[in-house]
């Protein structure tokens, strides 16, 4: 019986990240943490694994596509800002290159895992974007066993087990969020959390948390919410029946602030004269709530076009593009204002 | 040399219509008008066209994928709620054959167009969506013209030139409006229009007129903006403005009545005790603007699910399944009211 030849797949798995890392360590490629590639290096020794003009070879049968997943609720993605302009940005990435995007909308992680399964099947695409990634995720590692080129992306900091990364800074517009509230005389900031498991949720709660420790003002009331309208209105209800509410809430996105405003309201608390209100995304109706709405915007769109290069340059195993991102902005509306309850001076 | 073979695509187009069309005359399936299934069979036996075996056989070679071509700002694809929901319900209806969807989202008419012969002549996909239909488009003549099976997704009673068409009725949902209006008293109704020249703001403006005459009010102002937050501000200004200012106004979409009510709060105009205001889509954070929004919801996802179960039919030159859509609901929340300018009795 012939010996089974090593491929790069069995020196991904064997070091427990995407075929694409081990591309990386063996082109001399940035985007690969030490200790992976340390793995990877051990791993492709243990296994006498060498990069092969082979590799190279099968390049040419390429699909010239790429594929990206979304899981989410109709409700979720029709409010969520991200997808629409993230995918015009992958769009020019991809565009350039004659790439074209196989998309597939699913309701839940048993359809997710298929629709994955299916593309490495029927060779529909040479690799995938991951986004919305979770805390422990185990899709990047399922998708590197499928054979599938990935490019992660996530909040910076965010573990991905040596995968490529495309880094959304989200905690800077948070932070820039709370210093304006501070400079404000806020001493009371809440945060209203986003759905949990999440690691941009996570990063954002860390980020409100780090910044009030910073700035030495006590860590406020916390409400884990799911980035819906509903949720944040809940949420809003149940700070503001606290004993102590606080004078400014911090949501993770902007359904929620929106419909956190909209709750004040019916409470017959002014915004911003008794509560000053952030959210996080800057959608087009921002400007349009009454009041207009305080937020944080990112560049998704060059984030989409960053992350389309990087995946065919890691289909076609070149040097992916460095590219410089622009940093978040924080732009001031009507939603927030000076506390009356400023602390003694 | 040998005469050349007749194809199914000379007969679509010696009649003007696509090969989908040809296609359903042939199996007596329903979708094509009277007149277009005339000038196919005319077209048919001038040229001695008949369907063959050949045809189907070929049909193995599908590419089991199909496509949706998205030409939109970035601003109006993140805040307009038909997209999302449109490609969830589309996903219902591929995965269910094991078809895949492949996207482009695309800036303008230059490259839309490479997009739709990019598809054709790397035999990408077998057949696409076309949405955002315009008065006179010349989009399903030049889809037929590549061979490419088509669907096309439009307001009832749009032209869409022997295609076949999943149609919206937007004109309902308008009608339900002005008729919830008119029950108020109001007899000033005026309408800010979307972007002008697509189908769906014709129909949308239509239904609007036709019922303030069937009601004999007075056909009101009507001013053309183009479905954007700033188009929605400005035409609310310009009605506001006017000697005789509507008692109500219905918009050609949700975010811009959000952006009217922010407009008129700014005048000092209350919503609804001064002014009553109707939107379209029903997008999530209509419940959460102050006030909440009235509004039309169509069942977007019910239409992509027929959409795609008619694209797959056609590709397999299979009978489409008759789907029912469920009919437009008529969503009453706190911008309208009685209007304090009541015709006297």
């Amino acid at each position: 019986m012939p010996r089974k030849r090593v491929t790069i797949g069995d020196v991904a798995a064997r070091a427990g990240v995407s075929k694409s890392a081990v591309s990386f360590v063996f082109n001399d490629r940035p985007g690969v943490s030490a200790a992976a590639k340390e793995r990877i290096l051990a791993a492709a020794a243990d296994l006498g694994w060498q990069p092969s003009a082979r590799a190279r070879a099968l390049s040419r049968s390429r699909t010239q596509a790429v594929g990206l997943v979304i899981r989410r609720e109709p409700e979720l993605l029709s409010t969520d800002p991200f997808f629409p302009q993230f995918m015009a940005g992958v769009e020019i990435g991809l565009t350039a290159r004659d790439y074209s995007l196989v998309l597939h909308v699913v309701p839940d992680e048993k359809t997710e895992r298929a629709a994955y399964e299916r593309f490495a099947r029927e060779s529909r695409v040479d690799g995938v974007f991951l986004t919305d990634v979770r805390v422990g995720d185990s899709r990047p590692r399922e998708i590197a066993a499928l054979g599938l080129d990935l490019v992660v992306i996530a909040p910076e900091g965010a573990d991905a087990g040596g995968d490529v990364v495309i880094s959304m800074d989200d905690g800077a517009g948070v932070r820039r969020a709370v210093h304006h509230l501070h400079s404000l005389g806020h001493h009371r900031i809440a945060h209203v959390m986003g759905a949990p498991g999440y690691v941009h949720t996570e990063a954002r709660r860390r980020a409100w948390q780090e910044t009030l420790a910073e700035l030495g003002l006590p860590i406020g009331p916390v409400v884990t919410a799911d980035f819906t309208g509903a949720g944040g209105a809940r949420a809003t209800h149940e700070l503001l029946d606290l004993p102590q509410p606080p004078s400014a809430i911090l949501y993770g996105n902007d359904l929620m602030a929106i419909a956190g405003i909209s709750a004040a309201t019916d409470r017959g608390i002014r915004v911003p004269e008794d509560l000053s209100v952030v959210g996080f995304d800057d959608v087009p109706l921002a400007p349009y709530v009454v009041p207009p709405l305080t937020t944080v915007r990112q560049n998704v769109v060059s984030w989409g076009t960053a992350a389309a290069q990087t995946l065919v340059a890691l289909v076609e195993r070149k040097q992916a593009p460095t590219v410089q991102l622009p940093p978040v902005e924080f732009v001031v509306r009507g939603s927030t204002g000076p506390t009356r309850n400023r602390r003694p001076a």
